[in-house]
Order: C-alpha cells, then structure tokens, then sequence
C-alpha cells in the first residue's frame, strides 16, 4: 500500500516495515531508475526565485549551499517541492504556564531518539496523536510512569485489523464510495462502533467528544494494552508546571517528573521562496489541488506531499509527481486561475466543515478519492468498467481489492506492464513474509464473491429506493461492516 | 479475578499488574492477616517424613536448614506443600544434536531476565508456551531478529478481549455449563473460531494440527504485531546446531545465532519426600483431586497448586488450602480409598482424551468446575437457586458475572461479611484504574438482561429438545457467541 506505483515492496519485507527496510527499498528504488546519478545530495537550497523573464520563460533562480559552505547559482525550467510537512516543530510552550520553572528535562517528539535514558523516571507526553502514542508506548516499557496528556482525547484505529491483515489492505474502491452514500453521522457511528468493539473507548478514558470523521486518525496498536496495564495513564490538558511537579486541568498533581514529550505536531513553510509565490499562515497554503500555486503566470512550481491522507503518503506524493511532470511539460493543462481559486475555496470550506477545527486539519485528503482525483487528470485513473468487460479477474480485484498504487499504472502515461500481475498477486505479498514455518493449511485470501453480488444488490436498491433513505441505508450499513470481515 | 477470595486486589491496581504490584499485594494481604509472624523465611526444608507413629499420630518429622547452615529438626501434625509446579527448568538438550558445538548462549527461559543484552544479536526462542511467547516479544524489541522455533504451533488468546475487557472477566458460570452441553469438536470450532477473528492463524503460519482445547492455551496480546512486523519469525523445530548456525526441520538454516532460550517448561518433584508418599514420573502424580495422596494411613498431608488451570492460580490454591484444613482439622472426611483411587483414574483418562500427550498436560483443570468441585467439598460453594431467590441481585452477578473469588466466601466456613459488596462492585474495580481523564459518558458496565432472557431460553430448549440435538446446539452457539460480546 505504500510503495512506489510501478515498483512493489519485495514480496519478502514484512508488512509493517522497520525503518530500516523502508531505506533499503528507496535505495533499490534509486538504483532501479538509475536515479542516485541525478541527485545532488548534501546540498542546501537557500533560495528559490522567479527569474525577471519568468512571465514567459517560466524559469527559476535557484541558490545553493554545499556541505563545505560553497555556495552555487543555477537555473531550472521547474521547480518541485518536496520537504513535506513534518518541517518544524510546532511547541507551544506558551499554552503551559510555569514550564520556565519546570526543573526536568523536556524536548519536542521530533528530537526523541530511544527510551533508555528514562529508565525508571517518570515521563508525560503531550499530544495523543501517532508521535504521541507511540512514544507513550515505548517510554511505558522502561519508565516508573508514563502520563500521556491529551485536551480532546482521539479514536485509536488499529493498524493490525480483522483476522490480522494490515488495515490499510481492507478498505477497497467500492468500500470507499458505499461509504460515501452514507449520512456523515452514520459514517461515524459505525466506524466508531468497530473502534469500540476493540477498546470501550469510555472504559479507557479515551473518547473524544468529536466524532470519528473529524479528526486525523490516532493508528496504535499497542496502546490499550499499556493503559490496561497502567504503565500508561491517560490524563487530560495539563494547567501548569511547577518545579517537577505538574497539575493537570481536572487539579490532580504528579510528583517528580523527569521528562516532557512535545508530541504536539509540526508547522510547515517555505523559507526559500517569497512569499507572494505560496503564503502560508496557521498550516494553511492556497494550492491548487494542495500541488499548484494558482496565480503564478506560469505552472512550473509543483509542492509535492504537501497532504495528511487517510492512507500512504508516497503514491500519493509520485501521482502529484507525475502530474506535476506532465503539466511542466505542458502535456496537461491547469484551468483557468478563477477556476483554481474556486476548487481552493471549496476544499477548505467542506474541509471546515469535517474536521475539527485545529492546525493539524488543513491538508487532508481521502486516500481514494484523491487519487483518482488526481489520476484522472494526468489519464491514469483505471477504467473500472472496461476492465471489468475485457479482464474481469482483474476488474474484481480493483473494484474489491485494496486499492494498491499499482492501479494507476495499468493504463496512460507511464502505464507498466507489471501492474497487472503485481495486483492480482497482492494478497500472496500479505502472507509471504509469514510463510517461515510449514502449515498445511491454504493461506487466507480475500474473495470478493460475496462482496460483489452484496454490493451490487446494495447498488441497486440504493437506485431505486433514492439515496440516503431510510431502508437503503440500512442495507449499505450492513454490507459495509460485512465487507469489512 | 486472580485476587484471594477474602481479599480483594485495591481498585486502583491496573487489571494487568506488574510483578511488583503482585509482590505488594502479597505483603498487604500477610500484613492485614498477620500473617508474618507465622511464617518463617530463609529456610530450606531438606526432609518430611511420617513419623514412626504416624499411622495413628499423623504427625510428621521435619528437617529444615536455616539460611547459616543451621539444621533442625520440628514435628507438625500437618504439612501442606506449595512449591508449585514450575520446580525445576525441563531441558531436552538430547533433542537438539549439535547444541554441543554451538557457538553462541544458550539458556532456559527461567535464567532470562531483561533482554538489553541482545540488542542487535540474533536469538532463537524454542517453544511457543507463555514463557516463549513473552520472552520473544520482548527480545524482538532490540534484537536484529527473533525466531520463534514450535514443533506444534499454537492457538493465540488475547488477555485484553472485546472491547477492552480482561478475558476472565467475561466467562461467566453460566456461560461455562452452556459450553459443556456442547459437543467438544463444536466448542473447539466456535473458540478457533473467535481466536481467528484476531489473527488468521493459517496466514501466521501458526495454527497446530490440535484442536483449540486439545492444549493449554499461549496467551499473548503483542505477538501477533511482531510477527507481522516481521521481528519475530515463526519457525518449525530445531533439527541441529552446528557452530553458529541453525537448521530447521523444513531444512532452512539460519546463521550467526547468538542467543537460544529454551522456553521448554518444567519438571516437578518432590526430593524433600519420600517415593512411597507421593510418586512423580513424567510429571504425573497420582493425588486425589490434585490435592491428597489416596494411600497415606491418616490425612495429613496437601500438596497445594500442583494444578494448570485454565484461570487463575491463586484462588484455586486457595480453595484447596481451606480444604485442605478442614480435612486436617477432621471437620471433612476424605472418601474410602477405592473411592479416591477411581476418581484419580477417571480424571487421568478425561485427561488423556482431551489433551495433547505431552508432560505439560498432567495437571490441567477448568478454573469453574473445579473450584466448584471443592468448594462443594468445603462447603462453600454458592447457593445459586437461593441466592436467587433471596438476593436476586447478587444471584444474576453470581451467575451471568465474573466467577470472582469472592463468589466462595457468601457462606459456609470462612464467610466473609464483605464478599456480597465486593461481587456487586466488580465492574467498577475494572474501570477504577483508568478513571484518570474525565470523560462524561457513563463507564460501560455489562448488563446480564440479554443473557439471562437467552440462556434461560436456551436451557428449556436444551432440556426439552434433548441434550447435544442439532437445533438446541445451534441455539447454544448463538447464545454462547452473543454472551461474549
């Protein structure tokens, strides 16, 4: 689900990687494409700025800075930028009162490494996001106590789902639009309702008072276990720190804290470039699609991976790279500006409108529906009904399969001959890794029989009986939690 | 559910607690029966033996060494011997050809203390048991990798079960009996069953040849995640050892190991005795109901724990412990010993039948039947029609409840005037240590309406369509798989 569109993951590589797999597979990503010769590394860019014939030239001024301080001009026909926007550490320190006071250590997530210098202390972590749980967890296994502080508390999703496949292989293409027929509410209600079914979210201390859908989601496997276990204790927004001791906003105290986890996310900006080209004020950037400015006179500047998807981030930054490569050219053109600036508006509003208000939620995206967003206007979005006609084995499996990058590589631009048989063999890369020890047993596989004529019937009835009734949405509701098992 | 009957665990203790919450509870409870001043530490008992007159005296002669060396020796009336039944480590190094020339450590899994001397090292874990499953977890963490070598593979339970519940905390006494009425390949499929909703273990390459209730059962929340994080890998049986290397009995080799902990089990024997008082050969023992030996002229002496429930140790020791007294005190007679010798074969071939044949299957009980089959003997066990009618309250926790401790101290010898109060506030002992967020909605309690209105249902049904008949079974799957959630 995460690699590179037309170079799948070594079938052996487990399904949750260490970071140290996930660099090997770049490594070998560059080699493949030969790559490594066209990137000059250790190189700083100080600044990025339109040249004074940019109106016609599209041209960019770029400066440089070498690892011994040697500074260098050059000029490029486009520009992609792909810093992300983990940039800086966001540390609102002052939202804690006395932390000037505070007499142990503290340090943004960015800057933890390991957990064994906190052997026996006491820790608290800030921020129940993926830094923070998983910090939390780790520290929990060492330390005396680890507090994890959280104002609006979240719905811990599990990446390790149903009969153990990886979450993220679960949800397929029709999932995703069934879901979309559905009442935001309902989408929520049962999406929380499988939450709870693995931890009573209440029981925990955990339950937010927003509903599933409006946050980024907290993916933690081994979080719930903790709390059971006590090593980690979920505590509210803190009030104030004094000396080692901190008080939390329901005015209980913890004694002789040793550590405090920034766990509380990042900012992102583009220092290299002025401002007019990109603004960007509270994580928010007007981009086109969150890749073009709009107003620039020539598209030859592309931010790359500037998105917070509900799935993986790289096949979601090679489409907008593959987009981006083909506007530049001039293969694909932008709409007008008028037209961008409405797209923009529009996004930000029913973004507004899903999420919680809060600087984390300016950038998502649904893995699926952004795809094909994008896919369609660079030609490779697959044509789900012509493949259903001429290859069925190989409709079903995109129309019910995981929705793997490999799909936008069976057809346009870049299309790769290898696409076909990396999808139909999905599942057997699911089980690889596993398969160390003999069990007679035929592997597990997913058939999509059963969710094919459900989902077809669901259709129909969805049709006919108009959208969003009452007795349609019953049926979505239950083929949607079936598909999910 | 682990706490002793009279002596609840303190509320704030997480459901999981730590060793050294265990170790503070056992201070807490000698400390609030004063216990200490009975008890005398740092002593060795070297022999016990029936004294000449024991055939009418029951008295026994007792060597002891103190911690300077210092022997002595004491006559008791009675002796209760509770070493347990992890004595001495079981390592079947002549199964293992080559371990002679293997390089690396080796050690059993009760010498393996905190795994940071392995980090980055390559180890092998032999045995899947509770032991094995835990270590490997743990080494996983910081080693390069970890191989998990099972000869027969293993059915994976979860301690945190659905929504978050402590597993023991949902079978219920009713629920226990609705299982027995089933039959025993069914029972087994509706648990493989539940166990593969968590984790496929076709996919894992785990699932054994036997069925669920053919073997004690691993318990194990996190290893499931390491293996498909791939840090743990599931391998068959060791073949041989040569230098730093591994084979295995499907032929593939791993190098460079330098770690092999052998999560092997353990023997029991009783040295300090002699042969003809209790006999011990491949880890049987022949004792009435796990407790007595059938043959002794007068009964005075116990062996306490010698049982692998499925459950908790601790109540289990207990309950025979106060039978044991009250046989010792003659306030209980013990059957003739024709009598105790044929329920000591009856329950050897039970065993047999049921169980893998393996030394670690010699001791096994359910934790409801057997406690009930002693406390019937003591007199303690809850009297569920009355109750029912007299306190209908008490009676439903007591029956659709968590079979707590507590439940065999409501009367009899040894009632205790708070066991009542302490029943009714079990859910909240649960909830208690996570109340550390305010979170307003109420905390989730379970409510016994459904599976009262349905077992009560299914318990006509199964009178009248007559035990083991195929619709009265399919009721009771139904009601069985309904209670659990």
């Amino acid at each position: 689900m995460m690699c590179f569109s037309d170079f799948p993951i070594p079938a052996h590589f487990p399904n949750f990687m260490h970071n140290s797999l996930i660099m090997d597979y770049f490594r070998m990503y560059a080699d493949h494409f030969q790559l490594t010769k066209h990137i000059r590394f250790n190189t700083k860019v100080l600044q990025v700025k339109q040249r004074s014939d940019f109106s016609h030239s599209g041209q960019w001024d770029v400066e440089t800075e070498d690892k011994d301080g040697k500074k260098d001009k050059h000029i490029f026909d486009a520009v992609l930028i792909c810093i992300g926007h983990h940039c800086h550490p966001n540390m609102p320190l002052h939202d804690f009162p006395g932390i000037n006071t505070f007499t142990g250590r503290y340090f943004h997530s960015r800057d933890y490494k390991t957990p064994e210098e906190w052997r026996n202390k006491k820790a608290i972590v800030v921020g129940i996001g993926n830094s923070g749980g998983d910090i939390a967890v780790e520290l929990s296994r060492v330390t005396k106590q680890v507090y994890l502080s959280t104002r609006r508390g979240a719905w811990i999703k599990y990446r390790m789902s149903v009969r153990g496949f990886p979450l993220d292989m679960l949800t397929s293409r029709v999932q995703s639009s069934l879901l979309q027929l559905l009442p935001f509410g309902l989408q929520c209600s049962m999406a929380e309702n499988q939450m709870n079914q693995r931890i009573d979210h209440s029981l925990y201390n955990l339950k937010p008072k927003h509903r599933f859908f409006n946050q980024h989601p907290t993916v933690n496997d081994e979080l719930p276990n903790r709390i059971l276990s006590g090593t980690v204790m979920v505590k509210p927004n803190i009030r104030r720190f004094q000396g080692s001791s901190v008080e939390f906003d329901d005015g209980s105290v913890v004694e002789d804290i040793d550590l405090v986890v920034f766990a509380t996310g990042y900012k992102f900006s583009f220092p290299f470039l002025t401002s007019q080209v990109v603004s960007v004020s509270e994580n928010k950037a007007s981009l086109y699609k969150y890749v073009f400015p709009p107003e620039l006179d020539r598209p030859t500047l592309a931010i790359i991976g500037l998105v917070q998807p509900l799935g993986s981030t790289i096949p979601v930054s090679e489409m907008q790279a593959r987009w981006a490569t083909r506007v530049f050219k001039g293969c694909v053109k932008l709409p007008s500006v008028s037209a961008m600036l409405k797209d923009i508006q529009y996004k930000k509003e029913t973004m507004a409108k899903r999420y919680v208000t809060s600087q984390r939620h300016t950038i998502q995206v649904d893995y699926v529906a952004y795809m094909d967003e994008i896919a369609e206007l660079v030609g490779v979005k697959p044509a789900l009904s012509r493949l259903l006609l001429t290859d069925p084995r190989l409709g079903l499996n995109v129309m019910f399969g995981p929705t793997t990058p490999c799909q936008y590589r069976l057809r346009g631009p870049g299309k790769w001959a290898g696409a076909r048989q990396a999808i139909l063999t999905q599942w057997e890369r699911v089980a690889k890794p596993m398969q160390t020890r003999i069990c007679d047993e035929p592997k597990a596989q997913r058939s999509f029989k059963w969710p094919l004529i459900l989902s077809v019937t669901a259709l129909a009835l969805a049709v006919y009986v108009k959208r969003k009734s009452f007795p349609s949405c019953i049926i979505l509701i239950f083929i949607f939690n079936w598909t999910m098992y």
